[in-house]
């Protein structure tokens, strides 16, 4: 009954966040320079999350849900709309990232800048803590 | 009223450090060699911070308040004062980080070193644990 | 008694994630591109962890149990099955781990990429949050 | 009274690891390949640690005291024995770290390696969780 029920429950969102997210402009071969997004789903259940991207000086822009299956880990490239829920991002513009999801997912950030012929890797795990909010 | 009462209110402070900063002395084209200070203001109201500098030998420097708009990420240039609140930096002197607010930001360091023909990257997303204080 | 009872007991299991691992496929001389799980017993007790390989298309992959001594620090290699208790993985594929212990290790993943004539490092401190689980 | 008398109190004990620590055995100008410790200590008061080495095959080795000012932040090299209480490191050799200290300092690690003619970082932020032991 819990999950037909019309009365709103307390759902726990869990947000992560990337402050520094970037996608460098310049690539050397054979690497375009890139940032990922990398998602584990370690429970049995399909997950859904969405990502949005804040700017310096526009209005954030947000994705639509992107779903992960039970027990699988994908990384996700920013610079390719099809597997970031149709988000578009530009290259070169700093902004940061905000992924959110009811699930308990795991994740971590990175990026690759191959600018000058040498790579040049960063990156982070995110803590996602829950925020209590109230949801049909 | 609440804003121009006399009496202290707890305000829960959050803290967030950086002990290992460094803005690299030597650069190579393209990139000047850089560390950020990423903040990603996900609330609806503006917020305000301000960064301290720690040093080996002397007292620390803190600068004056820094405003992020609600909804909005800024990438902040520690070798630019008029982003970082007229804070002065010096290239090539090791130091460490604290950044302040009451509001609930999210913040991450990254440093580009361009010392040699080639980019080396590395980041640090910041955990804010706040530290209640009695303020005015 | 404990040991051999038959009533299951509560015990803390940690899960540690890296959503982020992967193998590089290319390597220049003289490092092989590698990723290291590091792992520190500062207890005075063994401890035993198990690795598990999340992809994106197909089923999870379990290691073996494997076993370090009381207050030692071992760097262990995903591409060196041995070292891994057993657990083979491919070069080139994007892929997510978990490690999970009773025991209260501390965990670092890194990752060295030597496929530019450069070296490329990354590297994240894991975050064990105990999961208490029913176990026999 | 408190800090005379010769009844044990409870203080909480903080410790720090890095699990993947190791200096590097090659370098090539102008910089040569080391760690960095980096401390800060943002509080009034002088504060005190310890560092002590984890090794694969051996013994843990710990270091003399060492003391850090109020309102300071120094970045301390693990290849120099004088600036990390005595403590003697190889090149070469991988290790684990673990700093530990009754003040609540802000530490970070980072790497430098300069085995190829480019730079490489890679850094992370320690999480001090305090561990409650008895001390005299």
């Amino acid at each position: 009954m819990s999950d037909t029920t019309a009365v709103p429950t307390a759902r726990a969102v869990r947000r992560w966040f990337v402050p520094d997210a970037y996608i460098p402009p310049r690539s050397t071969d054979p690497e375009v320079s890139h940032e990922s997004i990398c998602v584990l789903n370690a429970g049995p259940e399909p997950a859904v999350f969405t990502v949005t991207a804040y700017f310096a000086d526009r209005e954030p822009a947000q994705s639509g849900p992107i779903t992960i299956a039970g027990r699988r880990a994908v990384h996700l490239r920013t610079d390719v709309p099809d597997a970031l829920g149709g988000l578009q991002l530009e290259r070169g513009v700093p902004y940061g990232l905000e992924i959110a999801s009811t699930s308990a997912l795991q994740l971590q950030y990175s990026r690759l800048d191959t600018a000058q012929p040498a790579y040049s890797l960063m990156t982070a795990l995110l803590d996602g803590a829950p925020h209590h909010t109230l949801q049909g």
